[in-house]
């Protein structure tokens, strides 16, 4: 074989969907000494990270905790746990991430019926409280950040709706979990699960997940086994727990990494997390309107995290994202299924959210569109955004 | 809450079970800048990985690639896709790996058959073909490198069986690989998983594996969805094929220091690298002789990275190993399930397995045993060890 060369990474700015911008003490604290799984230190290690989970989720489930995969670990670690073989399932769909719990409730055995509205747009409390009364669902799964459309879902009154249906709510914050309020206790979510690499500013391969002492007896009581021996909550639970019972070796340095992460955003503290995720979204969104760039998503719920934006008639969707990395070393996302070739979903998540990555990506868009014979007005864009950053202060 | 402290991870000597010692090339590829998962440098890097991994696993399988998950979501990933719900399967049982194949196939859904041999023990084919005649199966599962024993299972001429009684082979080389020959095309294994924190010695976090064709070929036609949408390997094959359709944001980082484990692994050469573990084995075994340490493993089929040896009679479990790390810096394993309490597990795995570490390990042991008023010759077993690396020479 022909020898392969050392690793030398790129250095991008990452405005894509995920993985953001990593900051560098995560990066330090990642590559610290490797420890057992079963080590004294690994477990405080454990616990502190248990420990700042529950206050980013704002809960105090015991059974807060990381998998060991990436953001989809903990979305199918919250389907195979909550639903068991024949139970009714209701899903909202209105983006990629539904389609995905809708696929993984039947995967699971679920009797499903799903709900769907336009990309880009959320769903009401009232269409909820209808399907519900009609489905009668043990379980409802919901996405809170839609990551393909942008979208930002409410969630208080719908989880209120399906507590009262008795229903347990199974809550995908991947997107949207220390960029905008999660409020898993005050909304009384059965299951929830997110990743790492959005708004929590460390690299991908973990899931932060949480369930409630209520979906834990479920999980409990279950007649027949979780089908995922890897994912199944009532051994995880002997891991993280007290008893620390081995289950399977955990992703040390992946620990240390989101341990460090979640230093960081708790540092900063949530409200200042979620003020500079808004002021950020606000500076781009003032300069891409100077653009003449409009957003997809359903007015008054865009994301200050995930910015979906139509790409202008007449400018092409690949040469701009390729000239984006290739000369400025910025990625952006494509758009998924029914937005591809239409929208372009730029990130502003977790450390990625910052001034100068909102100013550099409107100065070179405003080269790139320009190339591609795109009209508006030279220097507003940045202009606008400035403009934001001055009245915040 | 209590303001959490930064990490400040101790450097442990880890002749454990696993995780083994990181090299530091390893630790700084994970630390380098991370990229989308899919920018064209990362699918770069997943190319090369690929063609790594085929070189350790000696397999020219196209479906080879890492599993975002530990080795344990490797081995789920082995038993989902190749087990379809009804189908008859054999495990064959001897230490606490095999039982999980065994758990693991049958919330697959599939009808399995166990055979048992005593912890410490291997197979002998005479037995396999026995079962294969009885239980005519479809599927037979078997462990290579059992962790909780230290048993180096022959797997040629049971392969052999299995093919000829027209079943599909799943090998778990966990432990196996990089330590020991493993032969996927020789000996025609259809499905095989690892863990990248033994011989590789890389942090956990990933789980090689690879497919055969055949394989492959059985899992496009079932009739039902694999019951795991995360470890789906029909749609897995789109994002580490040629196509590279998104399917979940692969663990960047991880899989850099995957990428540089194997650039070491290779640069050393399989052999070298089998050759070093069998060296550091035989004088490690050598030193424990002197101390009156014998294995709790079948003559003739000890593994040289897992060394399960018998706690020596009034020798207490606990003391030592508390002592090992907390004096010395020391991990090795406790014993599992049946060995609980009477053995321990001494890994010599990856950069672990080194003489330095050798050497360090006799002469902490040597002190610890004599504070327990175990009798030796003192200074034996240090010179047992530096006659073997004095032969080798």
């Amino acid at each position: 074989m022909a020898t392969i060369a050392p690793l030398n990474a790129p250095i991008r700015t990452l405005l894509g969907p995920g993985p953001s911008d990593i900051h560098p003490r995560v990066l330090a604290a990642m590559a610290q000494p490797t420890v057992g799984h079963l080590d004294p230190y690994y477990l405080r290690v454990m616990d502190e990270l248990q420990s700042m989970l529950r206050e980013v989720f704002r809960t105090k489930n015991r059974m807060t905790m990381a998998i060991s995969g990436t953001g989809s670990a903990g979305q199918e670690a919250a389907v195979v746990n909550m639903i068991e073989p024949g139970e009714r399932v209701l899903v909202c769909i209105n983006g990629v991430f539904g389609n995905r719990l809708f696929d993984m409730a039947e995967r699971a055995g679920g009797e499903v019926t799903k709900i769907e509205r336009p990309w880009g747009e959320v769903f009401e409390v009232g269409e909820v409280k209808e399907a519900l009364a009609r489905v009668k669902p043990k379980i409802v799964a919901i996405v809170m950040a839609e990551t393909s459309t942008g979208a930002w879902q409410p969630i208080g009154e719908i989880a209120a709706a399906v507590r009262d249906a008795e229903a347990m709510l199974i809550l995908d914050t991947v997107t949207a979990l220390g960029g905008i309020p999660v409020e898993i206790d005050n909304w009384q979510v059965d299951a929830v699960y997110s990743g790492t690499q959005k708004c929590l500013g460390c690299p991908p391969g973990l899931a932060p997940v949480s369930f409630s002492d209520r979906a834990v007896e479920k999980i409990l009581k279950r007649p027949k086994k979780v089908q995922s021996w890897y994912l199944d909550v009532s051994m995880l639970a002997n891991y993280w727990g007290s008893d620390r019972v081995y289950h399977h070796t955990a992703p040390i340095n992946m620990t240390y990494a989101l341990h460090e992460s979640l230093r960081i955003v708790l540092e900063e503290g949530l409200e200042a997390c979620f003020a500079r995720h808004r002021r950020n979204h606000l500076a781009l969104r003032a300069g891409l309107a100077a653009l003449g760039i409009e957003y997809a998503t359903q007015a008054g719920h865009e994301l200050p995290q995930l910015n979906a934006v139509r790409i202008p008639s007449g400018v092409e969707d690949v040469p701009v994202r390729k000239a984006l990395l290739e000369r400025f070393g910025i990625e952006i996302g494509a758009g998924l299924g029914v937005f591809k070739g239409k929208v372009w979903r730029i990130g502003l998540m977790g450390y990625s959210s910052r001034q100068t990555n909102v100013l550099l990506l409107l100065a070179a868009l405003e080269q790139l569109l320009a190339e591609q014979g795109h009209k508006f007005e030279h220097g507003a864009a940045i202009a606008a955004a400035n403009q934001v950053y001055s009245s915040a202060k």
